[in-house]
């Protein structure tokens, strides 16, 4: 079974992220959760990152809000695909995270997902879980099933409440 | 050997892919490249994507300026992860691509990579073919020293320069 | 009577869609109304905007937030006038939703409205099918009129309250 | 042939607009120029837009930069449908001219176009005119044919330079 | 007695103005109210504007929202000093209206205050009409006092908070 | 002869202030111009400001990039209207300065122009100058007149050009 | 025992720098506290500034929104270190006061903290107050120790809730 | 004689650092400089940091551009006074950097300059560095002397221009 790392500077980034967490299990993968911050535990953070590879990470998901440092500093320390969730908390909404970890500079890559992208996060790292396991491929593709039709029985609700 | 989908709106998005597409060479990753339009050839759009799976590419980069619906439309037709790049061309400079890229709705993520981060995105689709082919994962272990080395080196020359 | 289009992605985008259905209505439209998302259910969207013109619409009202690529989907389908509204639910307030609708590349149009400027959008459209259409065309210079003397009345009312 | 009236504030908004002016004319539309504005000379730009609908324009076309009241104005004394198109010439970049065009208040609406999308102002134009006249109704889906083959005559430029 | 022109394009705007309106009586300054928007009832605005110099107004303040072209629009039919407040509610935040108000092209200018700058509009109308009556020019250094001495006071209450 | 003070925190915002500075010449009005810096050379701009008064000036002109703060600075020493002119020459191209200008708190207003509108300063300190001097009034007037030929000039000139 | 000079615009900013004057306690630096206004009451700035090293101040902490320039006019009146609080408050939701704060002029530096930094700012000052001073030194350590420890328990906590 | 620490992720930030490295040296303070990446070669970022007490630093300036990590984690390392200059360089123009340096969270302060502030972060050292050191304070007051003459002089040369 694939594992994901899923790490945050806070526990006050739970709410963003705890969604993906869920998400991960739905889809069958296994996630291991840490809360340690890139400024104020950072050899923590930095020993998470190098033993990633070692503990069967397929991906690692790091949540963070205002300077928004964990994912790409994660990052440093590892090769593995690193997916960075910006957490919307700060007076500047979440943009100042969002361009804190878009805008890695050229060399070390993170992918950025959406302001509280949660379970975008947890959905991506199962595209690469995916990649090289059919049992993840096919909940995945049952959950854009399932997603699709979610979409058209909202479609029929919104009609039937016209209609009547 | 590990492949990669290259698609971008216009060859004017080029100059921004094009050292993508040499990095991942240069990685030991085969690229295959595609002009295609969200807008102007949408069904082209829409068979690469249907088709990237069959194709065994691992990832699929996708390069847009202002708008930048390219990325989003290639995620609605696969479960591959997908990298988008966001192009500065525009009078907003990016910052319009970029919200397209990232902002992707609950269910269909795509990994954003910073504002004309063409050499990232194909380190990103290495770091994700590396998870199941070790030559991929020395070749990028070996891309880092030899990036850490370039940054020594500017260090050196730079101490050099100040003493001078 | 003319018939407009108006599709969202999601039924959350509903309540900034509604003021402008009911407005469509008043001002003797027919709008035939659609939940189908660009990335979720992306063969429904095209079906919709492929079949818009034979189904007699003079024009197509696409609401969505975030990365908002539905309008311009719909308009890769379809040479029939799309009006984009941008939904402001995420954590950017719409301006994400705004550039994305706004910013499209040139050769595919989409006509951006305010950010949840769902009752402009259908004014929008009324002012197309008002060109061929003197009853539609009376209708909406009555709305004009109305609207008029409702500033003038709360001007009244102001003065009113001041000399009170 | 079906008329569309294009107006800007000064004719150094003219290199914007200039190509949708030739668009126009390549689609079978006639246009009819005028430079006004909306500040300078308010009563040209009222009178133009009073005798819109007499004089048969089918659409507004108006560019403006900065402040970039000119097309909200336009649409002030007129129901036919008026197309902004936001020009970046100011210290803003465009940002400026495309929030005062788009973000019009309820009631009298403006369909913005991109920064600098004078092209695509002339595209929407035609799509209005294409409704209630097959001739420009076939010139547009030409011109839809033409831009697709454009796109994939460089994919095949691209594909060529590689392979050489 | 200085009159000052106060208008606004809906009574919504009135909370942000009204502290003005008191503030402009406080200053013994006469203030003639109007609501008239630019876009519904352009003629009003007109008028309003073109007899603002014969009715002896010093200075004319406009308020708006969103696209906010009130201010702009009556500046563009009277030489007198038009002072515009841009108004918050729009999903923008008022920075739509604020870039709406202030970045007028050369020639027509509007002096901008701070979004929901109701207040300050007036006390810069009450600096406008003091260069020519002492009595408001002493009403205004008193006001300017005053606010001081507020200040002052707010410091002595946190000295004796923060003691206690 | 009315007189405006024009005070500038360096010399390279003069290429962005003496069109202002001529434009009060043509229009009949005196202009005092002064270098000093609010944080440079604190003691100059408050003994300009407090002395503005006594020296007869009717407005003061400020033009300040970056931080900007010498418009706000200037009005905390003086009650004669303050008109403030964004300088657009830092990174951020002008953005910092108009907000530093415009969101000046309640209390001590500032009049913002648009990001490099140093002939808007002219023209509105010329629209106060004008209201207790009816030659000045005329002169403005004139103006505004020989502008809006310029208008009808240039639309002339694109009629004949695009008959040509 | 170090000191650090704690001044504000107005009581209303109080509840974003009181965690810093409670936190400057806490590590044992004594804090003098003002309200006093840049615009209101410049000359109790200019004092305060200029009477700041007598005191013995080793740092100035100064809290504003919106314009924010009270750091930087303390600024202009010593060489201490200024270090500037953006206060989130306008409508623009301090974007404006950190940008007045930031961006200052080369000549005089102000140190910004994030929006809302009050309690950054006050450990900011302590680094200052610890450079001279090992038992601020060792307090500041002692600090970070146990905001580590804060981070730690917060995992142990979180890894508690999803064990159980 | 007071020393201070100077590290950029790469030797294109010198152009921004390189003035404030010689005002450093023009201040009398000892300047020691490093090239090293957050991301590229965090092993080297954090030594540096760790060792800069023993090595007898007052301050840190650390320069960078983007996702502009560099200040912040330094920070992590360290209780010293970290000095963050946020870079211009990326497609954002500097708005990135600023963001990602100045909105460190509550616990872990950097002092952020203007974007591209590099003399201004070394004044800020000085500031710091002349606390404990009568010569340094000494010649930063000579520093403001001399830019509070140059400033004049500039007026003066103005004056002269405009007189002739």
């Amino acid at each position: 079974m694939a594992r994901v790392g899923l790490v945050m500077g806070s526990d006050s980034d739970w709410p963003v992220l705890e969604p993906g967490y869920r998400l991960l299990g739905e889809l069958g993968l296994e996630a291991e959760v840490l809360v340690a911050s890139a400024h104020r535990t950072p050899e923590e953070v930095r020993r998470f990152a190098e033993e990633a590879e070692a503990r069967g990470f397929c991906a690692i998901i790091a949540g963070a809000g205002a300077a928004a440092h964990l994912p790409g500093v994660v990052a440093s320390f590892t090769t593995l695909p690193v997916i960075g969730v910006p957490v919307s908390g700060s007076a500047l909404n979440g943009l100042d995270a969002l361009l804190s970890i878009v805008q890695m500079p050229p060399g070390i890559p993170v992918a950025a997902m959406a302001v509280d992208g949660g379970r975008n996060a947890a959905l991506f790292a199962a595209s690469i879980a995916a990649l090289g396991d059919p049992e993840t491929a096919a909940r995945l593709a049952g959950f854009r099933r399932r997603q699709a039709e979610g979409v058209r029985a909202k479609n029929q609700a919104l009609q039937a409440k016209l209609r009547a």
